[in-house]
């Protein structure tokens, strides 16, 4: 049952609600800041940004753990990283076989890119 | 001689070069992940980013220390965040009389936007 139709059926795993107004529109309030917060730090390791901007470049904007070597860490690193990036919101995940692939959520980074992207 | 025109004339004091590629573009490499993993950082805390948030949406895109208030944590913690702020490259910072001026620094948020902005 596990083929490649699959995965255009299935709801995103993690839905992040859009979040926030561009950072220079308004004072954030705290609780857009606490949801904001979240996505940033994922970012904000090294590793973990290489990791999402390879699944994000590789062909459909997703990747095999499979697909992922070179970034210097061992593959529990690699997992761990991974699940960060996803509890973040910013990934989803489904097995497939013997594999776990990861997607990268459009609507989370095209908020964080709306948050930044329409600098004065 | 401290007045408000004086700013105009002023260079930057951090001036972050360019970074980065979209991250759908391809893969970072180990320095690009690395300069742009301090900016994420940076604004990975939610009182970093509600900070800059109001730095940012205040009239210019500047603020005194003077004018921020209200997000909840003591004078000396507001001072700390700030200074992790303008070591990333985010925040500028001038003195003048009493008082010392933040300013968002344009360029470094509009290649932040740009790693996101981008999406597919």
């Amino acid at each position: 049952m596990a083929n490649t139709k699959a995965l255009e059926l299935l709801e995103p795993q993690a839905t992040a609600a859009p979040c926030c107004p561009p950072l220079a529109e308004r004072p954030m309030t705290s609780g857009e800041a606490e949801r904001a917060a979240v996505m940033f730090k994922a970012l904000g390791d090294p590793v973990r940004l290489r990791l999402f901007s390879l699944i994000a470049s590789h062909d459909g904007g997703e990747a095999c753990v499979c697909d992922i070597s070179d970034v210097g860490v061992s593959q529990p690193t690699v997992s761990h990283h991974l699940k960060k990036l996803k509890d973040a919101g910013l990934l989803t995940s489904e097995r497939r076989g013997t594999w776990v692939y990861y997607r990268v959520e459009p609507a989370v980074m095209a908020a964080m890119g709306q948050m930044l992207g329409t600098w004065r």
